[in-house]
């Protein structure tokens, strides 16, 4: 047990716990772990919070905020279904970003709790919220409507989602929230080629 | 120590591994659970191989083996620049979808053991392969060059590998390689608008 005074505040020991859950896995992360990992002894941690369910709920509940609070923002409630969706989009990313620990814990969630299956249920609101955009924007025809719906929801947010993967902010050179957001809206939306229309016989299957 | 005779070839062995290690991770399997899993006594797993690292390495090669075979057909080696990567990225699809649990591994791979560092090594030849192939169409001109190149690469690489975590070739109505083949190659590369000039007002930020 460590002497070291408690000097955390919810606020810093969620920090310190989302660090251990994103390295351990929540279910390999015991009281322990986080004990070891903030320099405290269990009991000042339980001075702070019920468990390790608890810290989990803050976490995740900072990433959905995050995530929901999105689609209350003007430009995601008013104009057409593809601007909408941009926008969304572009916020997803940059939240995604600016809330980064949060976000990877939120995905990494498993379902073995309430607290996570919880989340999960969440997550998919979200996600469906998204995919009404995305299907009100095939009916308007600003979206192509021969990738199938689901698929293309699904690698939206499989691009989306893959950047708690790899981005690393404190890399030198690396791109900020806007630049990652920006690429993503590009690649989505308008892809890669400069020419968008490819010959019949630019296809090999 | 199960009595039931050892009718494993190390084809059939090498498939339990590979489920076990993607359910509990490979750090966190031990032979004991591979033997339960198997059903055989962990002699007769060493009777087949050296221990679970050679499991992890056969496994990993043939999920290396399919990318970097795509890599020597004809279409990748011949045509433009951006017809083999489109055509690099359609085929890296069809054999994520065909070898699905060995391509979930080898992506989920962390670098704890000699056979983990060489996976994530040949993992970074094999995208590297692909990244040339984006810079060079990018020269040719036939790929937006406002697209910082290393963020291409990790968004395609990271919406292809996104399948691994939600595609369930058992799902009812789910569809085949090829399909999703198709929508990655369209998304990709078309963007998901049917009219891809933005005009200068649809940006918000």
């Amino acid at each position: 047990m460590s002497t070291r005074r408690d000097t955390y505040t919810p606020e810093t020991l969620l920090e310190v716990a989302v660090r251990v859950f994103n390295e351990r896995g929540y279910d390999g992360t015991s009281m322990e772990h986080l004990s070891k990992a903030a320099g405290i002894s269990k009991s000042s941690i339980y001075h702070h919070v019920a468990g390790k369910e608890e810290l989990l709920r803050r976490a995740v509940s900072r990433a959905l905020d995050g995530l929901f609070g999105i689609l209350t923002e003007e430009h995601a409630r008013v104009g057409s279904a593809v601007r909408r969706l941009e926008y969304v989009t572009r916020r997803t990313v940059e939240v995604l970003v600016a809330e980064l620990p949060y976000v990877t814990l939120l995905l990494r969630v498993r379902g073995n709790t309430d607290t996570e299956r919880w989340a999960l249920e969440r997550r998919r609101e979200f996600d469906h919220e998204v995919a009404e955009l995305l299907k009100e924007a095939v009916a308007d025809g600003d979206l192509r409507s021969d990738v199938e719906l689901r698929l293309a929801t699904r690698l939206l947010f499989g691009m989306i989602n893959s950047i708690v993967e790899w981005y690393r902010p404190e890399a030198r050179n690396a791109a900020n929230g806007a630049q990652v957001a920006d690429a993503v809206v590009q690649l989505a939306f308008s892809g890669l080629r400069t020419d968008d229309r490819p010959s019949a016989g630019d296809r090999w299957t």
